[in-house]
């Protein structure tokens, strides 16, 4: 698929959403839009993800199939100021797909347009409305379900999804990511935003997304939150029992020792996040936790590596930062 | 509160909420609508409830305040013989309470009627639409937080949450119980379906009504679900968090091995459960499993006794039937 993506002022450090389309998107990308850098080229600022011109309007890209909206404003609103580029996507016939808290498909010129062009407003945060609870059926599909799970919110749990599929598909395997939030949605270009679905559907919703990537040779399901998340941690159950995984991936952010927004509650240990996600899994599902995944960003490299092989001792099993080194071992631990 | 309850062609058996009312709840009943007993009395169903007349509709009914629906169908429609009944309510000036799927404010003659003689149409199912997520601090209330959790859903988590408030009413305390689910939030006329509730607002709203209940001496939080329930384990993650409990009640059916409709797996052992819900609260409020509650409906007195002894051995904890014996050891071990 042929997209262009919209990250107006913000690309690449504010555009987390367009860098991640570039760099594990399985899509064609013609064009990005930043009326700032347009003129420049997406390698002018980050050389190992594909390549495509930046320009200022989506009258300027060349022909595709959709047009992202990778960025998210603070509380996720529609910018008024890209309305004309999202009006010329639709006339040029591409889908509009969107993350945001503001609904496409609810603004009333957009769905009139669309209707005349015969295209789809997606707003991936907006669940299906046919979801029911979950019939405890994930684990019989034929692919392998590695789940990465986390001591908090972002500590990396989608990145390493999607190194841990790359890494797989370097190998010949057939991998896929299982996306179940809004970032994770885009770049895979289908799932549900689990923490937009009612709580009884939770687990169900996570079971038919396991269940449509089920013919895979693997499926590295994006986990959310964590286990013991003051605010989140419904989340985490339902994905956790509803993707019943073979195997998990611990997440963490290295001397991270408080949840993010919550700092009157320390992080439990690693080890004892190993055991917690161990046994909440064990009544539903056989897994454990077979490998670590450290986010080392802004460390130097003894730092890094100092702070890998302590989470690797703490939890008795490889790790690694994915974005720093390969993922090949951990790939190993979890595939075994 | 005046109330009467419309439980047509279903009371006492098949009317669950009904009864719930009449047993728990603090409203003044004034009539059961039941068209197959009218003429009858309540009492001459259940003696230990609140007595009232059985009439055949609702303009048979004594005056009141509301009209709560108190029997649920397969599915949760409105049946439309009850139509009658319900207008005759509105035109009386009564609100009109309901737990059904099928929301009476959706129905546009109710609402056109309800607008007319200004009163409410309560649909208990529908959460408010201003939730948010947690700020994890429930536990800041003045109350005594006591949470009823269970090894599987319909265990007695509500049934035990109101024997204990009645319990700790006995003593004089100030107690009451937050309703986290259709047929509590009916019997305390307050509440919120926390399975209906988004999944990152979940452990928000159970927080919300915590603190809307926070000026008790004790408050008995109905669970929802099992920890490691196959399906709705997200509900009870997210109810143990955002409540922040002080102390836990385990509820069992006696003689279940099995999740009910997931009979593939079995429950953990009773030891296993203490130890799950301790590990999953500890790193958020400081909660210990303190008593159990066994469901020994329809077992003879010496088996019930055998279960009973049973679960308080496993737990090693106080344990009773809260409907066959008195609550006051569970509520000494939970008020400790």
């Amino acid at each position: 698929m042929r997209v262009a993506i919209l990250a107006h002022q913000k690309f690449p450090d504010r555009a987390k959403t367009a860098v991640g389309v570039l760099r594990y998107g399985d899509h064609d990308v013609v064009a990005v839009l930043d009326r700032d850098h347009s003129g420049e080229r997406v390698h002018d600022f980050i050389p190992d993800v594909q390549d495509a011109p930046i320009v200022e309007t989506m009258a300027d890209a060349p022909e595709c199939d959709a047009l992202i909206i990778g960025v998210a404003p603070i509380g996720g609103g529609f910018e008024e100021s890209w309305r004309t580029d999202v009006e010329t996507a639709i006339e040029s016939g591409c889908d509009v797909v969107a993350g945001l808290h503001y609904f496409l498909s609810e603004d009333d010129e957009f769905v009139a347009r669309a209707e005349e062009h015969g295209v789809a407003l997606r707003d991936v945060r907006n669940p299906p409305d046919d979801l029911t609870v979950a019939e405890a059926t994930a684990s019989e599909v034929d692919a392998r379900i590695v789940l990465t799970v986390g001591t908090d919110c972002s500590t990396g749990k989608m990145t390493a999804s999607y190194e841990l599929r790359d890494a797989a598909r370097e190998r010949g395997l057939d991998a896929a990511v299982v996306p179940t939030g809004q970032t994770g949605i885009m770049i895979a270009g289908w799932g549900i935003a689990i923490d937009r679905v009612i709580s009884d559907f939770a687990a169900g919703a996570t079971e038919r997304l396991v269940q449509q990537a089920g013919d895979h040779d693997v499926v590295f399901v994006e986990g959310q939150g964590a286990v013991v998340h003051p605010a989140y941690s419904g989340v985490t159950t339902a994905i956790l029992h509803g993707a019943q995984p073979d195997s998990m991936v611990l997440c963490h952010v290295a001397g991270k020792e408080h949840f993010g927004g919550y700092e009157r509650f320390a992080l439990p240990d690693l080890s004892t996040y190993v055991q917690l996600y161990e046994d909440m899994a064990a009544p539903i599902a056989d897994a454990t936790v077979d490998a670590g995944m450290v986010n080392t960003r802004g460390m130097d490299e003894s730092g890094a590596d100092d702070a890998i092989e302590a989470v690797a001792e703490e939890i008795d099993a490889p790790a690694t930062d994915p974005v720093r080194y390969s993922a090949d071992d951990v790939l190993d631990a979890v595939l075994d």
